[in-house]
């Protein structure tokens, strides 16, 4: 607890942004407050897996207070913050307010739907266990209701999935449904065949994948294709419904859409008075410090940090540096440093089993050989050996046998609205 | 599908019953439709280390389907089964109707309140994985909640932890609790105390465990109490609240009380007409089939079997043995066969950490070596060799480092009614 005699240190969020701040202070003088809203730190570039009923939340998530124990100047706390009172500094939570010399807001992004908010009920985003487990329900439950529906128009609406943005993750949650609905699902359903299943992924951009190489961009279509996935650029879906997905001109008949477009900075940011881009995220210094605010920083994806004249993508990398960067400032302030500059250690994004690409820097791979270094590169950032463990059990299992390992439906209250 | 031509059998519910009816008419020429509300089959037996944050739901389930998929004579439904036509001999579900020519009705049970069910807010009870989720979020959240409270009496009344029913059940889940609270949790809530914790198991009869012999009973006790479990037998439960409950005169202070006390079999036998127990199971004649229904059988939790003058226990040998008595009944009938007789192959409780009891025949056994034993046969019995990988890399990484793998808080809307 503070001390009183020691700078007081409050950093919201346990993600990567989070978590990267509190090691750079391990040595620091300083007492160090952590809040988050739940109780572990996720993995989330392995939550698609999830969601795909291929890995369990426990695989992906370690609790925070065991990752930080061994840690003696830091306190973490389970809470709600509701505003940042920047005269007062303090921070004000649902539980306690927590008086703080200096702030870190780390508190990552929700999913946007471009002011549609009524395309949430149908087209659920991937942010969190939750968002995940609901997902991955639906899918499950989409396959036992189809199965019912064998000859009707319904069938093919239930087994056609649209996934709504072209990035890292609506590449790898396409690859993943097409994948395990041949391979994993239709075994198990034998009144159902390979044609009643359809999976298309939506981009808005000319080409998917658009932070890296267009060779590579070309190379992930051609491996989504080889899953079965129609892959449609430059496609602006203009209305979503319980039974619809419409793109342009065309009107997609489909029960199943999954959103992986937009981002939008976390509901806290919205209180801060300070300028913000059109995502939502505050504009910040190029020490990640915030204009208006005393000793207040916001790095990750909350932040827009302008780098060359282009904002930081909202990835783990860019929080992580962040973090260290503001860790590293505050253990020797009140001394000055240099501006926050962003080192691009490459890029990856995964298809399926055995499929993936790769971008550091000049290097450029994709297939068999991109997916082993996705997956150790991966599985070596995951905390906790048993986590790594688990994962490697998971992935060995299913490369072997496509039998995934998490295809449970648990919430009988989750039905899709229609 | 049922083919018209061969005899049409339908199970309902793919426990350790059902599961094993289907098993043991293999090779039968029947058309097999299995139906679960669930796509799952459910390790029951380890379901409290779900609850307790120790296993991953997807540690001891399965899918139906996939343990079932050989079998080119099965079909597998997800369905809610509302009630049985025996006159047409019909299976009326929420999504279709099943023709039968034989039935089985394996539903197993849900907990009971003997008439008290506005206690089941206060004191959930653990039958499925949803059960388990529930109890395990407000296990985890509790401590939060503690913390916030340190110096108040709140802090006790949340850290008391009453288990009502001194059955496996009870026993499992107070020994977990007692253990992870001291081991696992404390050293995350530096402000804790072990005097804080309070763990309490109320069995109503004069024993715990009295379907094992006196002095198991004894020794789990003993082994119980090294935990810091205070164990209170012949005590009476008259009220259960938010914040309390009330043994004999006494009135514990509490927030979390869990119920693992009675059992009622699942709603759809309340609908048959055949005499039942107190507990609501039928009451079945000796070779497992209804009394007034046409080639119908109940077995497992669901039904009332007497032997010896008593009914048989509510244990996964029980079902498993009559799904395969009756199994065999069915692949060669008419022809008529002998009485079912149960074969007591032995029962284990484990208690903690290397601490069980075992009782097989006149061997009788507690500590080490009955946790060994219990473990060992606990793991060949999950489906899957996955599975069993996992629970053993579970159980291996806890009894090193007392870090139970599934501490996650999912349902922020998971609150404790006060």
């Amino acid at each position: 607890m503070p001390t009183g005699q020691r700078p007081r240190i409050v950093i919201i969020g346990a993600g990567f942004g989070g978590l990267s701040v509190v090691r750079s202070l391990r040595k620091a003088h300083v007492d160090i407050t952590v809040i988050d809203r739940t109780n572990h730190h996720l993995f989330q570039p392995l939550l698609y897996q999830v969601a795909t009923a291929g890995l369990s939340p426990g695989d992906i998530a370690h609790p925070i207070r065991s990752i930080l124990r061994s840690m003696t100047n830091v306190h973490v706390v389970l809470d709600d913050v509701e505003r940042i009172d920047n005269a007062d500094r303090l921070v004000v939570g649902s539980h306690a307010t927590y008086p703080y010399d200096a702030l870190i807001i780390a508190t990552g992004a929700r999913h946007s739907y471009f002011g549609h908010d009524d395309w949430e009920a149908f087209a659920p985003g991937l942010k969190d266990l939750n968002d995940a487990l609901l997902i991955r329900d639906r899918l499950l439950r989409t396959f036992e209701e189809a199965e019912r529906f064998v000859g009707s128009d319904l069938l093919r609406e239930l087994l056609t999935f649209v996934v709504v943005g072209g990035g890292p993750t609506g590449v790898e949650l396409a690859g993943a449904i097409a994948e395990i609905s041949r391979k994993t699902m239709l075994p198990d359903f034998p009144r159902l065949s390979a044609d009643d299943i359809r999976v298309v992924l939506i981009e808005g951009a000319d080409r998917i994948l658009t932070s890296f190489d267009p060779r590579l961009s070309t190379r992930a279509v051609e491996q989504l294709q080889s899953l079965g996935v129609e892959v449609v650029v430059g496609g602006i879906v203009s209305n979503i419904t319980a039974t619809s997905v419409t793109v342009g001109q065309q009107v997609i008949p489909t029960r199943n859409v999954l959103w992986a477009a937009g981002n939008r900075a976390s509901s806290l940011i919205g209180t801060l008075t300070a300028p913000k881009d059109r995502a939502g995220r505050v504009l910040v210094n190029d020490d990640c410090s915030l204009p208006g605010y005393t000793n207040t920083y916001v790095i990750g994806d909350a932040a827009h940090f302008e780098q060359d004249g282009r904002p930081l993508p909202g990835v783990a990398q860019v929080a992580m540096q962040q973090g260290a960067y503001v860790g590293r400032l505050l253990a020797r302030r009140p001394s000055r440093q240099a501006p926050f500059r962003y080192k691009d250690l490459g890029s990856m994004a995964t298809i399926g089993r055995a499929r993936a690409i790769v971008e550091i820097g000049r290097l450029r791979l994709s297939g068999l050989l991109a997916w082993l270094m996705w997956a150790g590169l991966h599985v070596v950032q995951l905390i906790s050996f048993r986590n790594r463990l688990r994962v490697l059990i998971e992935w060995g299992w299913y490369y072997v046998t496509f039998q995934p390992g998490a295809r449970l439906l648990l919430r009988e209250r989750n039905r899709r609205p229609s």
